[in-house]
């Protein structure tokens, strides 16, 4: 029998924790986390099994804030389960503190940052996959959800794809206080439309008066032995929830509450209750076995496309790591990885057209320790910004593969080129941005990505090019290759990805012309080889960028910035795709966009007479 | 009575048109085009009112294809309605063809680019909002749309919005064909259970065999007779209809047929039949009245959020433009778009936490001549990256306002600060990016914009700056402001938003100490004022540049680009946010990430030193 007197107690301890915390930070949301603080009593009393002073225990089950702006709820939280003190619960907000605004993995056991709503829904869902799929234990993963972020498609991303996969180790408990910053939600405080979705969507949903407990630990018992799918838990709440002055209120979103001491007296006091929070029983994640194996290689001079290079050396190292998994958009056959679903089908995600949840879903499984690469076309990894972003506060490890790189594709036209992805990616936190022109560069590069911390992304193209790199030649993260250089270059051609067959052809047509050009493929464009564009800079007149990209933020730009601190530095010129590119085969493409060989020997040309 | 046989014949023209397309352009996706063949053939010869002879007619319906690989169904639509040649059907994919891979404004009647999946129907809400709040004309909107893309979360946030908003001028016809690029589709061919989350969303949910003529004209029928919401169709379609060696087959898509004539003969061979497309009754969109009026203006001193001004100038636009309409993301007293809402309530779109139907309802109001500002946290811009993407192909003008800039935003924490968005945003096709550090210079780049081409973003601040300049100071889209110079500068210190009132400090700092430094305000970031910087990088021995940005893709990478092609340009350093930002006050904040005053100061004797 739960005892609902210490639960109720425990409540207005989060409540009045909140209201403390915040008044002691100067700012924070105190009314969206008392609405749902009665929701979360009960979770910590009565099911959520975490063993807070052991955060890497592998069988703990997760607690996700959606409503990442419901901190001071979750750091009360921390306290009450003895995981902070009191006053670090309130140096919330403070310059130094781990209680940052919204959650970030600063303070364990947060296994991600949210405060872009929307976002911790489909993370919960990677971490659920991760249980059923991967680790292959019984936890559970609650995610605490608002009523204002069910508006953002990605949480009807992750409904989908969580009853597709029927996902019964999920609970999502949504916090239906109806107050949105500036007025109503869509849905107000009709719980039962917020059910009918999610029952549409293959869930179970339980809709409740958010306040009363027992109806709570009902819905959470329910929730956890619902075996078939994952469970909704829509509840009914007041914002400010326990304080006259701003229960159910408008014009009270993220605002102090104006008397504070009265509100704490209002709810009781200040408390100290402990909960002694259920742990887990003891298990061991799943490994799966490795069968050893090595890269691929190619041969000088063979045709190949580096996306079917990623998707070779991929699968490779799915063999020769038993912890690395992929992920893709349902176009697997365009970014070739394929290949590794067909080899490691146990540990390939089809995440189908829902980038944003791909990319939460590779953040969960990091989270829990896997080594997702997830891909799809680069231009659509646009779609997923937001998550990359918050990704990078989560401190999370991603490999991210975008294929049909620029106007190279031709016909399918701009909607499906990626030409703004490097500027996307190296604008990144503590980001890596890898653009091979070759297969076996895109092999080495694959391997080396797997040990890499933060986000990488690898930018694949759609069509063939040569084989110019050894596959023993030493390719890594912040090298570059000069395919060709003498003691007397009067310019350097730096180039990446399909650009670099285009510096190579131009620099043959200018030596014949009695120009001499140094030619060198950067692969690695963040972080981007300074030594050796220094030296080149240094020994030519000038510098001569080409690549398939917008002219902002690319290539030329990354090239800039490493020779930014030269005093000496010679005039740079980029070429780069400056007007909307159209349908068309690849050569007539690059040709349009100026950045072919033609255009390069031309541009050259120019730069050295001056 | 409808003509059966007639339409059965339009639709194998349809099929075979498409077939024929894609086999003369070489690629495409004729077994997506099949599936919706029978559909669209009802939709043209009785429902569609679209003068295609007159495609700027303002009550024309719209027809957005969603799945805008079906391209090859959509021109030969073209050609049924006689729009264009059969000639110019065939030169589907080749360069100059109006006919791209995916459809775009190109070719008219097109409003906008598709071709990145689930955005199509997000538009169609903005067209269908145009309709029904601002023309207030009978026009309807139809979009077809892809099974597939129903897993993007951006369609249920198309659901959410128009059921919210009752939009019975909008019917999205679903062709469910059951099969994806690689596999079958989370729902497969259960059209019903399309059909719940459908109705669970507000609209009115028709589910029926997608190849049955009757069954369409009689959805079709119902769904201009619903009064109160909108209406999706569920069609049950095979992929490939038609054609035996395709038909209902999975690894098809996206695939020419291999024997593309006998296809043709088995489809009884090509046809010229020509359909009669309903026109609208005439009529005129609605306009509104105009007051009069001026811009705000701020007298110099005064300290008010560049925010605040944005509010302020938007709402004065609204008087004195007709046209000017905006959207928020449920952030209106953060933005402050709340003044204009206020002002303006009929003008004003509240699009809740949903930024890619945010972004996308801007691009259907604009393709209706509408004048939209869409505004949220820049950092939640990032979650409608391909929807911007996508806008620049639609060729669509747009202005956005992304506040709460930077680290300078305290205590909220990384997740709330924009710290990628001048990079997002400069790698936007045609894109102009601002950042004013002042509210009089707010108010004039607002102006501007309302009359700009292409994509406008505008970057605001959270704080209060003081009022540097003067109302009538010449603030233009390209230029700068020199706040501070002599004869003999020593370095020129570079500045946007925030970071001018840090720049001018240390200015202050730095000249007691004996180093003069030019100090410029480059609020026109994108196009740069290339001018005033090729001359003070000529006049000072360095230039430091200072921004509350990521180091990647913001003003130091413009301020570079701007000189790249200087030969005696001196040595450029950058400042920016380089580690992960925490919560903290400003002052705080903008001190840890070395972008303050003394960290301009101390760079600068750096600079001037060696």
């Amino acid at each position: 029998m739960p005892n609902n007197d210490f639960r109720h107690e425990l409540a207005q301890q989060l409540r009045v924790d909140s209201v403390r915390a915040s008044a002691a930070g100067g700012s924070g949301h105190p009314t969206s986390s008392m609405s749902a603080a009665d929701l979360m009593a009960v979770l910590l009393d009565g099911y959520l099994k975490l063993d807070y002073a052991n955060p890497d225990n592998p069988v703990n089950d997760h607690l996700v804030f959606s409503k990442g702006h419901a901190s001071p709820l979750y750091y009360a939280m921390l306290k009450a389960a003895g995981a902070i003190t009191d006053e670090e619960l309130l140096s919330f907000r403070t310059f130094g503190s781990r209680l940052e605004g919204h959650p970030t993995p600063r303070i364990p056991p947060t296994d991600v940052a949210t405060g872009s709503l929307g976002q911790g829904l489909p993370v919960g869902v990677g971490l659920a996959l991760a249980g059923k799929r991967l680790d292959r234990l019984p936890y559970r993963v609650w995610v605490l959800c608002g009523d204002s972020e069910m508006a953002e498609g990605s949480m009807w991303e992750a409904f989908q794809h969580a009853g597709w996969a029927g996902l019964d180790n999920l609970t999502a408990i949504v916090d239906v206080n109806r107050l949105g910053q500036t007025r109503e939600t869509m849905l107000g405080w009709d719980v039962d439309g917020y059910a009918a979705r999610a029952e549409a969507f293959g869930w179970k949903a339980i809709a409740i008066d958010g306040h009363d407990l027992d109806a709570i630990d009902a819905a959470l018992a329910q929730a956890t032995s619902v075996t078939d799918r994952p469970t909704a838990i829509l509840a009914r709440t007041h914002k400010g929830r326990g304080v006259k002055a701003v229960e159910d209120q408008p014009g009270k979103h993220g605002k102090l509450l104006e008397e504070p001491e009265e509100a704490v007296e209002e709810l009781g006091g200040a408390r100290s209750l402990a909960v002694t929070v259920k742990t887990p029983t003891p298990g061991s994640p799943h490994r799966f076995a490795t069968t050893g194996g090595a890269l691929p290689r190619w041969e000088i001079g063979e045709e190949v496309a580096t996306r079917q290079a990623y998707g070779q050396a991929l699968t490779a190292l799915g063999e020769l790591r038993g912890d690395v998994v992929a992920l893709d958009g349902e176009v697997s056959n365009s970014t070739m990885s394929e290949l590794f679903a067909k080899a490691h089908p146990d540990r390939y995600f089809e995440m189908f057209i829902a980038e944003q949840q791909m990319i939460a879903a590779a953040v969960g499984l990091q989270a829990r320790n896997w080594v997702p690469f997830a891909s799809t076309f680069g231009a659509f990894l646009t779609r997923a910004h937001d998550f990359i972003r918050m990704a990078a506060i989560s401190r999370a490890d991603l490999r991210l593969c975008g294929s049909h790189a620029g106007v190279s594709i031709g016909e399918d036209g701009p909607s499906q080129m990626a030409l703004e992805d490097i500027a996307m990616f190296r604008a990144v936190h503590g980001s890596t941005v890898l653009h091979p022109s070759d297969a076996n560069q895109t092999a080495a590069l694959v391997a080396e990505m797997a040990t890499l911390p933060g986000i990488s992304y690898l930018r694949t193209l759609r069509g063939k090019t040569p084989v110019r790199t050894s596959p023993d030649e030493n390719i890594r993260v912040g090298g570059s290759r000069v395919l060709r250089n003498s003691d007397h270059d009067d310019l350097t051609i730096v180039a990446c990805g399909i650009t670099v067959g285009e510096a190579e052809k131009a620099a043959e047509v200018l030596d014949a012309e009695g120009i001499r050009a140094r030619v060198i493929d950067c692969y690695s464009i963040k972080p981007i080889d300074g030594d050796t564009l220094v030296q080149a800079a240094s020994q030519t007149r000038a510098v001569l960028t080409v690549e398939d990209h917008w002219p902002e933020g690319g290539l030329g730009d990354a090239v800039l910035d490493a020779l930014a601190a030269c005093p000496d530095r010679p005039p740079v010129r980029k070429l780069a795709v400056s007007a909307m590119p159209v349908s068309g085969k690849p050569g007539e493409l690059l040709h349009a966009a100026h950045i072919d060989a033609e255009a390069v020997a031309e541009a050259a040309r120019q730069l050295v007479k001056r």
